[in-house]
């Protein structure tokens, strides 16, 4: 019988979560961001239900108006590494910028985080959404949108070759000879290229898994490409099943355009479960969750992705406000989306507030209901996975206890982990040495 | 009674060892340098045995030539935080330049470490002592000596302004008002200096110790003043009882004339002991590993310090060679050093090459001498406590199993932990946030 293709899960650990209110539900912790022993138990709950990786988001700005979780969390290298320390199979995921910081540190701290935990890294790349981000490192100006990607590629290609300056039997560590290391099979990179110039060799080697795996979220025009271009897996965010299809297919195009399988690139929608023992009961969930958010708060929440724009300043039950260029440096594929609705619904400021701080989603209902339209986004070609965010207390808790079940007796999910490294539960095939590589090439020819 | 001063006692971990041979030991895991689980052993035995802290070192530049730690080694932070999963009580101290890092990120990750770990983070400042790590991070020169020294004393101030960004108290989270911090507790710090421009706030609060407790092992002119002017804690090398009161007292007085109280600045000598059930034991265990060492590592080891400099050209048997300037700009303080003993003592190359790489120490010796001799420096006031190093396989253990237990019994080190943060363990006060500080000095004035 030939194996089922299988879905994979991720779980996005986001603290008091990525809106504005969820904090004041009396069942969540109010300091969930800071709190490493509850970081833990997620982590613990998501490798019981066999998840794939658990993600974590950052940001390199604040101010005063940002969401509670963005104020006061933890920084993603550090996190995943203590989680590291504390499970056993899981993928460890977390966003680290290209547009603030240097390339040897950054493949070295992932690369490093790669061998503390067996080949289970991965890097969600990012360019940094927010201009003020600047500020905070010195920058004249946030570089602009297109540029960005122009660094991120120069930046992904120093440290993929970082993660192969020695190669993966180098170390022969001889004591009775005394050598150490096989000095063929260390590599300088010598890269000088328009915004990096780096020598090597990196002073780690590579992990079991050939390096981090990469993740990227970017869905602008640009951020496709690059995405469909240099990415393992895509982590992204859709309304319904018809976008999310329309967005998988789009993707693996361009993947297939740029000469790769397009098997080899995972995009994996974000998804925030609501679940109940029925239908009313997950929708009051919703409810009770949606009830906290003011219309303050979701005025603060839509001005982030426009560069912190303060929207109290136009009437509430007005069509939605003519904003031009604004957000095009920053969320430019969200704010695109957010005007694009506004004007084609008709929808006034309040609504389009309200949407955007309170997303109902489409995973709303009983256990089985919610894995009936996992399977179904699935099975039409939608995703290759999900990233699941809590969107109402113990929500991660209830999807590992109620719809993992199901979808491991549907056949559709693991029941064991295949493997201890992120790319083997992935599917995805080690990475071969670029010189080892050249090496055999060489031999052949 | 009043309470007897206690000396204080860190390990330095260093995988294969800070020299060039160690890993040829039958008994050394010869890639112990990236070993998770064996770090994660010595974590706990150090735990064990009480002491204050762990201590990783770092570098950011490698050649063929480097010792073999260096070549392949988990980076610091990811270390530290995957070992304050396993731990409790033990400060996690590391190693992070200031010449190729951003303050923001720096103080987010030690930050984001010190509140993990509840309160046990300390960061040993270094300015980056090797030439070729400028052309691992794209720039033109490495910066000469006491201009990384500048760029320090300013990268602390910044990072120092971001771990005060929020008030102890400023986070109300009350799920009732839906008040989740209080804005006057929130601070921009607003730098602009010579190197940095940092707007800020920091996007994490601080731990219960009030931040990072802040390591040096400066010894250059400069470097003293920086360490007595900045550091909580000073990492040391003396060869022997004289020399390290010397520096102490030098410190101690320099920390003085800042202003500060000379108790506030500990001063911790790096020490390898060598513990034998005799002292012919301990001597034969010193000769085993002092044997794994050719001229040819010797050599190598000492062009380290001077900018990888080649001293297989010189004869070896002739008076150390004239260098000029060669090592000003790295390791200014211990080529000095070399240079001086060199001709006060009329050495010979071999003769320092094998001194540089096979230092005997002062303490080798019965766990009783060795304890001896660590009472010896303490009550002398040379040492507020020691950095211990494992010259030998298990050094680490011989030390807590054998010498704490005598230290302990003599009152002179703790037979339980004082506290679960590193400033409570070390005796240092919490850092006052400044913003706390000025509104309570408005208040009396």
């Amino acid at each position: 019988m030939a194996k089922q293709k299988r879905l994979k899960l991720g779980a996005l650990l986001h603290g008091v979560g990525g809106g504005t209110s969820l904090w004041r539900h009396p069942d969540v912790d109010a300091g969930a961001s800071v709190n490493f022993e509850l970081y833990k138990s997620w982590v613990r709950k998501a490798e019981e239900g066999k998840l794939d990786l658990i993600f974590i988001a950052d940001g390199l700005y604040i101010t005063e108006k940002s969401i509670p979780h963005f104020l006061n969390r933890f920084e993603p290298i550090t996190l995943l590494s203590a989680l590291a320390a504390v499970s056993t199979n899981i993928g460890l995921v977390g966003t680290l910028s290209t547009s603030y910081s240097e390339p040897f540190t950054v493949a070295r701290q992932f690369g490093s985080l790669d061998v503390i935990s067996g080949g289970r890294a991965g890097w969600n790349v990012v360019t940094s959404p927010l201009e003020g981000s600047a500020l905070n490192y010195g920058k004249k100006e946030h570089p602009e949108h297109d540029k960005r990607y122009r660094i991120a590629t120069e930046f992904l290609e120093v440290a993929r070759g970082l993660w192969d300056s020695w190669e993966d039997d180098a170390f022969v560590r001889n004591k009775e000879t005394g050598v150490f290391f096989d000095r063929d099979k260390m590599h300088e990179l010598n890269h000088e290229g328009e915004f990096f110039s780096v020598k090597g060799p990196l002073n780690i080697a590579r992990s079991k898994q050939g390096g981090p795996v990469i993740f990227q979220a970017g869905a602008s025009e640009v951020g496709k490409n690059y995405a469909a271009k240099e990415a393992d897996a895509i982590f992204s965010g859709a309304e319904n099943l018809e976008e999310a299809l329309r967005f998988a297919q789009d993707v693996k195009a361009r993947a297939a355009a740029f000469g790769r399988n397009p098997d080899d690139v995972l995009i994996f929608p974000g998804i925030g479960p609501i679940i109940g023992r029925t239908e009313e009961e997950a929708e009051r969930k919703y409810q009770e969750v949606a009830g906290l958010v003011t219309i303050e708060n979701a005025l603060d929440y839509l001005g982030r992705f426009f560069e912190h724009h303060d929207f109290s300043q136009y009437p509430l039950d007005e069509p939605f406000p003519e904003l031009g260029d604004l957000g095009k440096n920053s969320f430019q594929s969200g704010t695109d989306k957010i005007k694009r609705d506004a004007k084609e619904k008709g929808l006034t400021l309040r609504q389009v507030a309200l949407q955007s701080a309170t997303p109902r989603g489409n995973f709303i209902g009983t256990a089985e209901q919610v894995a009936d339209r996992i399977q179904a986004w699935f099975e039409a070609g939608a995703a290759d996975g999900f990233m699941i965010t809590s969107a109402v207390p113990r929500g991660l808790e209830d999807f590992v206890d109620q719809v993992v079940p199901i979808l491991q007796e549907r056949g559709l999910f693991r029941t064991e982990y295949e493997s201890d490294t992120l790319r083997g539960n992935l599917g995805l095939r080690v990475p071969e040495n670029r010189y080892t590589m050249a090496k055999a090439e060489a031999v052949r020819s």
